[in-house]
């Protein structure tokens, strides 16, 4: 997605996760802060009325809305796989996206990408028939949304065979394998600790198309978007500390352009 | 809604009412006999499966489609008040819409009306301000919409304010009291058990503007479309005799145009 | 419930309504001050893991373990009023208890008490059909357990006339109109403010069965448990300042006895 | 379980499978016929006012009541795997079984069995860590519970391991591998299609503790109880002849006997 222009870098956020009078994340706090929201959609996150707040706080701070479709598990926060067929996962997707677009439209706005969540996002990863139901729902909605998913994966490469715009998602705290993929995160060294590693992880990525893996080796990779945390209590030292990081190396934090 | 051309009536039909491997109601074989189809989204009724196959028959069978959203109860199928705000009528009717719509732009055609069910109906009808929230979730989702309601309710007045269309709501098995308002289900002569008299209060609703009161008095009526119920032994019988007679008193059915 | 032994009050506080991801409430913090605790039971809040993990806190403190069965809204954290049949209070009172019972049971100890939640208590409270239902289902399910109920409230009458016992539950944080009932919470004064006037009125209920209600008259009402808020900011303080009073007061925390 | 006394067989069924307004299933048909009825908790299918039906229901045709819990997946009917952790499926089955039980404690009689539904069932005859965590949930419930699971599976020995009663379970409309598994359903032969063969593969399992596998082996198996399946046409007709093939064989129907 890089031109020859000067180097930008989308961030991107799952946002609007709380449910009913339980409070998750720091939305408000976040938002300043990044190019893309990835809205929770109801299923594993959010509810109609976080929906429609977080789509407002989005557009007020220009902020590109998403949509965040997990699976149907509101206790596991979409985080456990369940043994879902294609066509369930093009439906699951195609509500959801439907869903969260409703609010957007309402505020005189439009949807700007689909990401899937968690277990949803992993399978996806993988499973090219989940990829390819998924990505079918996002093109069948509208042919002109972007779908984020885990870069060099399953789910960007099926999407690009039906002809839809994707963007490769690369994580500034997860380390890299010789393979390409993210080191799985029950394996030493698959966090990385270190912050100031972890902005030069993200400079290597966006400027040279490129990661150093886990065992030394160089990995090309597409740098699309890059995954901020909201939760935590560093999220928010994080994200502040990216951008000025960023604004140093002469990258452009702006999100992934509507054709 | 009639105009001095050939007297219109629309019939339309509760569906998708299923959920999961529980079948609810008779969609394959009330489809071919309406107008259009209310379409349940999830809440009380119907899962993104089963919205998706819903759809798509009643696209083929040219049925003019629309959202049916309800109250979050699916064990009471909608059916009992829920003490929400008008807030919460706007988001998660909103919510709803864009669900249902996204299965009717994937397959490339258009939301025609939006008929809030069972409980949510019935409270729209009386209450003003969760009247007014739903018919501005439809307005803001797309203000072409039409606004199902029961006529001579507060959810079409409400609607008309704010400039939405409406399609005013009529029964063939209850009888109405002198103020207009449906005689309470709990109240001896409620149901109107004999069908030619069903059949007879259609024609004079909908030639005559007009309906027979259980006391015997003659109200004024807007009759644009009629309920047909989908579920139980009869329904098929009915709607099939339904169609002959309004054929025979020179009745078009056909579904509310869209302006 | 007291005698003419030394006079004693049981602190009661919601426990366990934290669910999945999502937490709520301090209960590790609050669990050390109070004599009874009342978890919730997975439909307003609370899950089968959360359950798991209250139940053996609340025994590790040597707390007495109650169900606190909820209407079944999650998102409205069980405070929207649903329009339930008296049947259907009874069987998901029934559910609910036998579920949180469960993890006692495998705990090795014993369930205490049933005290219902949010728009279940309030209705529990004025109707004596629902009253009634939950009595039943509590008495049905163990007529030695405690029912917790509104001080001078339709349950508490409703599940003595069935012979269940009772604890009746006042509130130091809210103000009591002349005809003993709480002033709605929509209405000046409703809230106690003043700390010191809370501790006040929880002595002169305790030693004098008696509170001062918002106008100036002096009403008898009966007081075996006080309500303590577990969440927000104060919640701590307050239950500790709260312990110190009753101890300067010479009355002695603890649970309502079983026989 | 046989003794040298008469053998004997029990017959057990899914029951109160519907969900609110949605039936499932020829409960009152079939229960006059069965021994022991696993009837849902509200997970995968069934819902507080079912369960307490279903339980009198049972309890009217003195057929030994036992919990079946399923995973929280009512859209999937159970059917669907989730990825969840042994901690999860102990609370997830004490949480039900304890649910379940609460009706029959009200009607004054006892849980008698746990038979655990769907993807839990087959996750749990393979995963010894989940077989053994339900094992568990069962045992400090009540040590006294007998635990239905597959013939053979690995739920059957972990149970035994930690000291709870088992039960056996055989199909008559599925057939053996040679290896004592069930053929899979996406394999040739899977399904017993000849009523005929069916009834021998009862009698084979009953009499002789002895299965003819798909290709034609001797393999040695426990019966203590036949799954009979409540839904579809034919299973009103299977069970009565399955009653009158056993009475014919001097096998008794009856329930296994607790201890």
């Amino acid at each position: 997605m890089n031109t020859d222009k000067a180097p930008t870098l989308d961030l991107n956020c799952d946002m609007g996760e709380s449910f009913g009078q339980y409070v998750m994340g720091n939305d408000a706090g976040i938002m300043p802060y990044i190019s893309s929201a990835n809205i929770a959609c109801g299923f594993h996150a959010g509810d109609p009325n976080i929906m429609a707040k977080t789509v407002k706080l989005a557009l007020e701070h220009h902020v590109a809305v998403g949509a965040h479709p997990g699976l149907p598990d509101l206790q596991g926060f979409g985080r456990r796989n369940i043994n879902i067929s294609p066509e369930e996962a093009y439906t699951l997707t195609l509500y959801q996206i439907g869903a969260l677009s409703a609010f957007v439209t309402a505020e005189g706005s439009q949807l700007h990408h689909v990401k899937p969540h968690g277990a949803l996002y992993n399978m996806a990863a993988r499973d090219p028939d989940l990829a390819k139901a998924i990505a079918e729902a996002v093109y069948q909605f509208n042919p002109e949304l972007i779908l984020y998913g885990l870069a060099g994966s399953c789910l960007i490469s099926q999407a690009e065979t039906i002809g839809l715009r994707t963007a490769s998602e690369v994580f500034a705290d997860r380390s890299y394998q010789s393979n390409g993929q993210l080191t799985p995160r029950d394996q030493t060294g698959a966090m990385l600790e270190d912050k100031q590693k972890s902005l030069e992880q993200i400079r290597d990525m966006v400027l040279h198309n490129q990661v150093t893996s886990l065992d030394g080796q160089i990995i090309a990779i597409q740098a699309d978007t890059l995954c901020i945390h909201g939760d935590g209590p560093w999220a928010l030292d994080f994200v502040r500390g990216c951008e000025r990081f960023l604004q140093a190396q002469g990258i452009t934090i702006q999100t992934i352009q509507a054709q």
